[in-house]
């Protein structure tokens, strides 16, 4: 099984509005912040978690037990002035895990109920199955767009093609895809062929003519299969190729 | 004349994959705290700083001089492993401006020009120019999405309406709009009329089926037009109208 | 006069127990990060905060009005789960002025009061008292006690030498002195002459057997007189004297 | 064996004032939010770590690997303009260990060595010596001092009572004690006897005529010792005692 986690902050909405609205780049502040502190205990424990809303956030979190679950709570609560309840589940493709999470969580309470707080619902699984990270970025990006566009332009052009790759891989993959900053997203997924991913590659490109590369890496960890994709996309990028499988996915593929 | 920021970091790209691609979860908690610090610097001037790709932070920096902007690349120098460089233009609207300010740094060399450091390009503007803040949050958000859908199925959607009205805002109205978590799109636009709001939260329910609700509110400063939006949005929410102007724009809007 | 500001979490010693004693790593990650945030806004107003207790937080704010404390207030209140108070002064002496602004917040009630929260006591003054800040640095403190000492000793001679300094500088000429990390002091001073920082450096090496190195400098704000004085802890360090007064008082010294 | 680490920023001195003199608060929030997370990180494998000198970063590592070693300094390196170096060590007494954690990494070169850098010098210990961590603080700190003092009076009588202390354990039993904001100073102890914690309370008392109360515990990670001594300072707080030994020690205290 894959091992997921939604982190949901507790009763957030109705706090960013009590007792008046608060002001908004401290809102941007504190989540960034909190996003960044749950981001950096999860790649402690080799997994990944992504910003998505904010005020939820989807993490991969193979080999964290409930206790460091409850060590993360923890130290949210003695540090913001909001608190953090978590869903723990697993499944066979990421988009199960998620979804068990999701479950969990939601068979918790509302994320709204004011009686909800600090829940960890949900149990850690033997999270041996491997998966792929596939990690995307925008040939030459600087120079077709950062370089050459309005800023504003640049983001939705690769916010276009964030959404184009995220909806393929959603619908007909079981696999959930991430904008993580600058032109790179990254997707978690199950094992898919060389060919899928060149022909989500293809589909994008004629889609919304941006092109696409990506890299692949295949482990039980997030950080292993992701580390191994970015180095596949170095490659990737050296040798101006659309997709490049790394480590056993490469062999794999050989095969 | 409407002031806006590219704030942008030096050479990024090529950062995060010397000497060896760098974990994602160590940039992702950089990016996120490097943000937060932009935010918060930017919200003390009474202006509004959005994440959009990250290594490139849009903002309305109205009353902020070169000083300002000099303090923050300063900070950022002494506190992170990377450099800051901005941009500072000016426009009748937030596009225009937004478009002045980044030609204003590029101009100074490219996102990915190892000499280009630390530059700050243009100059601050008269900005006295009165823009709207228009806040939309989705209808019970939290019943029919979070509590009900997968917590990525539940993103998509979000990330579908923000795609939908920040596409319709730009092409129509030369006004951009930025997810700023939860189930919150923040636009900043030049004086639209409450029909335009309505129009487009229609189309957007047409086009993706979700309900949108907003709040509007004008000012030469965003925290100023933002409160007043987020007050409206309040308001809104307790009338279950889907459009609410409020401060000078009801006025205006009442004649 | 010289205007300071004693900033205060409101009940936090019982907030660090209830329900039941908090982790010791937690409050240290809570009170540096929070201490940061201050340290963060008073020094982008010109002004310098320095931990002390963590819990109180002394600072000297010239320029900062009641709306900038009010912003500091607001953010942390945002950001943490503890709320802050202020009490703003003014006297002759940076003594005088730390002393009125501590009687201004214990005017408003006790640290341990559960009613007093986020208090703004006292007021702004006409901050245009010229003082002197006066940088320490320990001769050979790499070769002769970090790279030779077992780290606590070090520390403790440092921390002994601290100790010397601040106590005849506050008894004898109403100044304060902090330790800000490495082996720095940094005094918020009276114009005092040269001999007398002579004199007290000649003490301090009699009491402690450790030689001390000192940069003046003078000015109504404390960043331009600290800067003045950093610089001239250089000269020191360059030509190997104990004092050397920078910018103004260098002048006056002359005269 | 205890085993005890030695954090130090590289080259961090002349890093602080090159090419010119850093702002005072630029380093200072530099120095908290990096003890933040060596603190945080610590904190999350039981261990205890001290802000000290800020640049020298001392810890109590018992059950930190190499690997969780270099995780640390690997993170600093991503978010930090400076890095870490590293000693480890172990020894039969909290200052044996930090003696010989410090050896270690003089033994790989001076912390101003330019090219020292991100050394991990020294083996993690067999780590299951039990000793003590004694939680001190001032008996109606805040009635005697905060609320009647003025807040650098009140903050030196703090630095006085910690300075009594500290040298006291250093020099005759081998204890490191360490000041961590407000009123409080955590000693890391050999096991010691409560008459001798007794002894020390009331010397400090007739030194500086300052009322100390001790809160006791004993383990073989600090965590643990830390969280027992804290109950015990809470008992001795409603018992208006001024020893409280917790858990095993109070078993061994009253055979």
């Amino acid at each position: 099984m894959i091992q997921a986690t939604l982190f949901q902050l507790d009763n957030y909405g109705p706090w960013t509005t009590t007792p008046a609205p608060r002001r908004e780049m401290d809102l941007q502040t504190l989540q960034s912040r909190l996003y960044a502190d749950v981001a950096s205990a999860v790649g402690r424990h080799d997994g990944y978690a992504f910003y998505t809303r904010g005020d939820n956030v989807v993490a991969f979190t193979g080999g964290m037990d409930r206790e460091d679950h409850r060590a993360l709570q923890r130290t949210v609560r003695n540090r913001y002035p909001v608190t953090l309840s978590a869903g723990v589940g697993g499944g066979a493709t990421p988009l199960d895990a998620v979804a068990d999470a999701t479950e969990r969580l939601q068979a918790a309470g509302s994320a709204q109920d004011a009686d909800r707080t600090e829940v960890l619902s949900g149990d850690p699984v033997d999270a041996n199955e491997e998966f792929h990270v596939a990690h995307y970025d925008v040939v030459d990006a600087t120079g077709r767009y950062t370089d050459s566009r309005d800023a504003f332009g640049a983001y939705l052009t690769v916010s276009r093609v964030y959404a184009a790759v995220a909806e393929k891989l959603y619908r007909e993959d079981d696999a959930l895809a991430f904008f993580v900053g600058g032109d790179n997203v990254i997707a978690v997924c199950p094992p898919l062929s060389r060919s899928t991913y060149r022909e989500h590659v293809d589909a994008v490109a004629e889609e919304t003519g941006v092109e696409l590369r990506v890299g692949v890496g295949a482990g039980t960890r997030a950080v292993a299969a992701g580390s191994t994709a970015k180095e596949a996309l170095e490659l990737a990028r050296e040798d101006e190729v659309s997709v490049v499988c790394g480590g056993e996915v490469a062999a794999e593929a050989r095969t």
